[in-house]
């Protein structure tokens, strides 16, 4: 068993040097980037669709996509207007910084704003994996139950956002808010949590509005970039 | 990376052998076991609940949770009826043989008949660890859309019955019940798909008398038992 942890060990210090290339990388184009993380059908390919659609006059937005099986999602991306790429994990349950460097590779960044990369649907594995991204954005759904924080709570520490999405569905289940953000609260103090319905775009706003002011902090002048380099 | 595998195939097999010192366990003692797996949220407790109550007067239910923190599903288990186990995965995205062998130890397994194990919440690691239960169980729900059978195949390839769960949600959500079967057909043909609502109690009999079926089918005389081993 200790083989194995250290084994555990060597990969995750390479993932960690990969995911700083690749924040390197999208540095260097200009670009800001989400990982967005979920559960399996909380709606993060909704609201990928959405984040497009709503900042089209805006941002030009790519994704990656992370699944393990299908381009279902990377079609659902370009089919809103995002230059997508779909990577297939191949069984693993979370994208790694190397999937994503070659999700890079595949897009072209000239004329980016701003990068979604889509994890794979799973609350347990995507977060012990960086990617390089500037934000981690967690999408919960009110049919998942407000027990989840309590039950996951891996997925809640070290998240820049969380998203409470299929907010219209709340008069046909049981689901205390106030019992989720206190859930979410106690393992991430003063973390912003915006309720969202990608089905009726309840919300929405807060949310692009969250994203434009993320990416115009993070937005830097050619010269300054020039400098920093 | 070899090397990764190489370990990573080790502990399978270190699995496997647990695995079966756990169905010779369970045969010892003439308990008939599910292995419940399915995305967080999808109603693993839920079903739990509602078959430790409609199957009262038939069985005697003994429950182990698996879950990365908290013992709310223990908790749920118990006040419906059944002997319950939790399991804290410590970060671990599923069972293990070995941590289900722990839960037996806990368990007094006199008089039970049947044992379900709830696994973690998570569409991609449970498959992958033989536990030594009966049969496999895979809990969708409508909420989490009719996609998840091609983007999670791994999770429905092997599984004895899928449970559709949350159909009283069916009127509020996009959900096409027939692209989701055909997902199902195609990599699990002629898998039995049983409709049901936790919330309203729909299908639920056709689920219980699955059950009841199995549990019938497996049980052997004491005599039989002595004879076999």
């Amino acid at each position: 068993m200790t083989q194995r942890v250290v084994v555990a060990e060597k990969i995750l210090k390479a993932n960690d040097e990969l995911a700083a290339e690749n924040r390197a990388r999208l540095e260097d184009a200009g670009v800001f980037s989400l990982n967005l993380m979920a559960s399996p059908g909380a709606g993060k390919t909704s609201l990928v669709e959405r984040t497009v659609a709503g900042l089209a006059d805006q941002l030009r937005v790519a994704v990656i996509d992370g699944d393990l099986a299908t381009s279902l999602d990377a079609d659902r991306a370009a089919a809103a207007g995002a230059r997508a790429v779909q990577i297939n994990t191949n069984g693993q349950c979370h994208l790694d910084a190397n999937m994503v460097g070659h999700g890079l590779d595949a897009l072209d960044l000239s004329g980016v704003d701003l990068l979604i990369i889509e994890n794979v649907g799973n609350l347990v594995c995507p977060v012990e994996f960086a990617l390089g991204a500037h934000r981690n954005v967690l999408i919960a759904s009110v049919p998942e139950g407000d027990d989840k924080p309590y039950k996951y709570p891996g997925s809640y520490r070290g998240m820049d956002v969380v998203v409470l999405n299929k907010i219209d569905l709340l008069p046909y289940v049981r689901f205390d808010v106030d019992r989720f953000r206190h859930g979410v609260e106690v393992l991430n103090p003063g973390v912003r949590i915006l309720e969202v319905s990608c089905t009726t775009g309840a919300g929405l706003p807060a949310w692009l509005a969250w994203i434009s002011e993320q990416a115009e902090a993070h937005r830097v002048s050619p010269d300054e970039r020039r400098a920093r380099t």
